[in-house]
């Protein structure tokens, strides 16, 4: 049994999902891995609150410099969210010699190349499957086991809370703010829910595909985008009557000059395999040369999806270093 | 540049397209990988027929032991298909010392353990992504990026030609026999149909997916398996009228005992994710504790996909050795 040592940043919902995960799965992990993954140290300024689970004594710092300076440590998961100061800490974490793996969209879309680039002078891996499609392990499968294939096009439906709102207005015939006002009862929608209508949220995943799918970057300013909510009861009843429906589309296709791409509303046809995700599922719709259409689907958000991936991930790392 | 030597088994159809997208994508490859692929020595005795492609002098040979024994070759791709001799021939290259790469799930479903463990003992690599799903990357998102759930159950459409039999029977209201004859026209059944037909194909991969996903071995002929060939335009008919459609569905389930599983038609609301995987395509909906569901969605056979899928475990094998 090969023992890792994990620095965690941020113990909020993610976090604790990922804490519970570990906890739940370890003889399972054990067994089918060989590791034995130990959570030595979290950056939480929140000790106080009931999350479920005992956190031993010592664990918890307020600086992350007690996780970067742990000789212990070999591999830092990054759950803040936010570009900073997530983004210094995982440099910070990576100039110290820590493999790091973070859920972050936000921060690895606005800050590819310089974290990258950091792990790569650094000697140690930067992994970040659950920023795109949560616990879809496309990622995974895109950079490793489908590098033989030249990608022409990509379809994602890459955000829930989208993908949620449109599927009920489609359903049930209501108006985007019935719908929204639901979903954020709910919790589903956040109480500002522009980053997710407006398709900020998708945005920063497109332009992390980009890179990874077509080795181009792609800032997430330079993405054309438009959300969902100007779509009125009337755009879906249109599109139904065509036979329809209308989904939040971040699309990349190759075109003469190169790469285009963009995230917009779109009309699928009912019979396409991605008009069949609904509420608050993700997937993506990829074409490559050899492997032709794919589709992969699935949760694209949430503590336990998320921490499937992260988990994956650290496996990765311990596996690949 | 790293330079990789391949030993090959077979330039059928499958061979061919192997042959074919590794020159296609060549440069790709190498740029993404840093591997240089070559396909040193190929174990086929037709020669002469034109595949579209010439093969350099000296590159075809009529005896296995030539490839075995060559100490400059690093990975055996087996794509010959059947049980014997592509079992004898894994083994003999494995206890050479190279890693092995394989399509072929009859040889794996039937000789699982004897293959993995003779693998495990001469310190090589056996991968089999293409032997179930096809171009599906769904072996190695279920035994890497997954691998930090138990899985509880998993659904396949494993099988294309049985898929696309029950695809034109349902949208066209034909009966089994015409689709059949149709099919086998077309080039998507072979002229002796029973091991798709009957099931056994499903079953074989079924068989493999229980030892991964459940790190239970189940032989092929332990798994009950009914196949399509007495499924009646009437029963077509009866499911629609349920709101359903028949699938041919390869499924394993925990229960209290264990894990139980079985190859049938069955009827699957229309509602589902897999009722709307058409035609030739495959698709595998699994469920694990921390990630949920997840459905991958793909070409499930074709020199193409399998091409996309062995390639992708060459680059894997070489990354790991």
């Amino acid at each position: 049994m090969k023992r890792v040592n994990i620095g965690l940043l941020g113990l909020g919902n993610i976090g604790s999902g990922t804490y519970r995960i570990l906890e739940l799965n370890r003889s399972h992990i054990e067994q089918t891995t060989g590791l034995d993954i130990r959570i030595k140290k979290i950056l939480e300024i929140d000790t106080e609150c009931d999350r479920g689970f005992t956190v031993a004594p010592g664990v918890f710092t307020q600086d992350a410099e007690d996780i970067f300076s742990d000789p212990g440590i070999d591999v830092v998961i990054e759950l803040l969210g936010g570009i900073e100061p997530a983004t210094s800490f995982m440099l910070e974490a990576m100039k110290a010699g820590k493999s790091v793996v973070t859920a972050n969209k936000a921060a690895i879309a606005e800050n590819y190349e310089l974290l990258t680039k950091t792990a790569a002078k650094s000697g140690v891996l930067l992994r970040f499957e659950a920023s795109v499609g949560g616990g879809i392990p496309l990622i995974g499968a895109i950079t490793e086991h489908l590098c033989a294939n030249e990608f022409s096009e990509i379809l994602g439906i890459l955000n829930g809370t989208t993908n949620y709102i449109l599927t009920k207005m489609d359903e049930d015939g209501r108006a985007y703010e019935d719908v929204l006002a639901e979903a954020q009862a709910l919790g589903f929608a956040e109480a500002d829910p522009t980053a997710d209508v407006e398709g900020h949220d998708a945005c920063n995943k497109l332009s992390i595909l980009m890179s990874l799918v077509f080795g181009k970057r792609v800032r997430p300013e330079d993405i054309p985008t438009t959300g969902i909510s100007n779509i009125t009861k009337q755009d879906i009843a249109d599109a139904a009557a065509d036979g329809c429906v209308i989904k939040l589309i971040a699309s990349a296709f190759r075109t003469e000059d190169g790469v285009e791409c963009l995230v917009q509303p779109t009309w699928l046809n009912k019979e396409h395999p991605l008009a069949g995700v609904k509420n608050e599922f993700n997937a993506l719709f990829i074409t490559g040369n050899a492997v032709d259409d794919l589709m992969f689907y699935g949760k694209g958000a949430g503590p336990y999806p998320t921490a499937s991936a992260v988990l994956g991930d650290v496996i990765a790392i311990v596996k690949n270093l």
